[in-house]
């Protein structure tokens, strides 16, 4: 008899628990981390995985989040903590959850979901405006380890998702940023689990800051993180691009994309992140 | 002596009043509508102003939304609603407040606010990526009716900003849709209140929908609506971009930008909508 295959990473560490009256035990996972403090995408996701779970139990089977925001009011640390939830409406097409994670009675994540069933493969795109970003064969492409040399702390995530980097792209990696803030490569599960709609809400979140590409800044909070999930994405790995646009008043936005096999844009985000840039420090000059 | 001028019409139609615990009474103004219904970022930024009173009822000087997210549940009428407010987080540098547009008991909208002090000129952005969109002069650009010809209804907040369209993207409007969903023009209050965070909120969803070049949808509801405000424009109408970028599986994204006459990036937004495509219909060819 063949023992069960072990659990994927990620589906432990958004593991959900209910009490019953709407509450959700989770452990925050240390491995989910950047530095101390866990990723936001993954926090996302695991109030996401919460608020799917507060619809089943309403008979709702609206399981995937079509629109998801994360407004972030204090890092949690990893341990315990719980996902109190407000199923907002039940509807036909769409259903709205409120999500908040807290820990030791502080709110540390207020979450918003619109949620619905996502369509897949062999439906297609009715029309496209855009199309995937130009990025070199994954072969060719970098993976950042999770304890870089020079970096000011442990990047647990880059263990938790196979992300690899286009070379034209990992300037600050090798102490010389490009001066363009423009990140695109490749990223799937280090551990094969087949990536679902709370997946996607992870990988949209779990790039380098791009501004990185532009100064050496240190860390940047986000403050607010959307994410729309637009399908289910093909097999293999998918084809990611982030990119800041302006850096003002300290704070900077940056988009991510993730594109999969077939060409599909299966996710976007946009994100507002805080930024301290260094008394004095000239802005690169486009290159 | 002098009369004192008439009100600005946003702010009356953006009133709140505190009930002292928390909950403000609105009247959802029949002025702010498309069709029989209000406007979403109508509806944002009179969520933001309650917001903003809440958090001076806790000594909080952050009044301006930097990141706003709404989640539509129900259209109210035009009427009496109210916006109840929850302080999440009380900070240095920003704050953060839930805010529910309910009427009849029913929640409408459920929106997140980041709230802070903006910067506004002589600061500039330390970094752009971007720049704005080339848009005829305003001398040339068009304005539509609240009442079109050939419109499924009245968009009355037509009457309340002074939008004017590139002649380049208003197809729709002459039963001829371009085939591409970028809209460009200029935006600016009709009756010349100046534009703060607040204006600014409405402004970011006061376009027709970019896929109105398309194709003849009919009614694109918004689903979830988030939007970074960057800084205090100067003074003078402001260019405005919407485009969209996908419709799949009955849903589209869509994109705003405003920009300053400086040329400063002041307020983006990112939004996802439902679309009904007529069965058998062909997307449009690139033109």
């Amino acid at each position: 008899m063949l023992d069960d295959p072990p659990p994927f990473e990620f589906d432990v560490a958004t593991t959900v628990r209910p009490r019953g009256d709407g509450t959700f035990d989770i452990d925050v996972d240390p491995g989910f981390t950047v530095g101390p403090k866990p990723n936001g995408g993954y926090l996302l996701a695991t109030a996401a995985n919460a608020a799917g779970e507060a619809l089943a139990s309403v008979e709702s089977g609206h399981r995937d989040p079509i629109a998801a925001t994360a407004h972030f009011l204090w890092a949690p640390d990893p341990g315990p903590a719980e996902v109190q939830t407000q199923v907002l409406r039940v509807g036909n097409g769409a259903s709205q959850v409120r999500a908040t994670v807290v820990q030791d009675g502080r709110p540390c994540v207020e979450a918003t979901f619109t949620m619905a069933t996502l369509t897949s493969a062999p439906s297609r795109p009715w029309w496209s405006g855009t199309t995937p970003p130009a990025v070199a064969p994954i072969e060719d492409c970098v993976r950042l380890p999770a304890a870089r040399e020079g970096a000011p702390f442990v990047v647990s995530i880059m263990d938790r998702s196979d992300l690899r980097l286009d070379p034209a792209v990992i300037g600050f990696a090798r102490g010389k940023p490009s001066g363009e803030a423009d990140l695109r490569g490749w990223i799937a599960f280090a551990d094969g689990r087949p990536v679902d709609a709370l997946g996607l809400l992870f990988f949209i979140d779990a790039l380098p800051p791009a501004t990185f590409e532009l100064a050496e800044a240190g860390w940047v909070p986000t403050l607010s993180l959307t994410a729309y999930v637009r399908a289910r994405p093909a097999p293999g790995p998918l084809i990611v691009r982030q990119w800041a646009q302006v850096v003002d008043g300290g704070r900077f936005d940056e988009v991510c994309e993730l594109w999969d096999a077939t060409g599909r844009l299966v996710a976007q985000a946009t994100q507002l992140a805080a930024i301290r840039i260094p008394e004095g420090l000239e802005p690169p000059t486009r290159p």
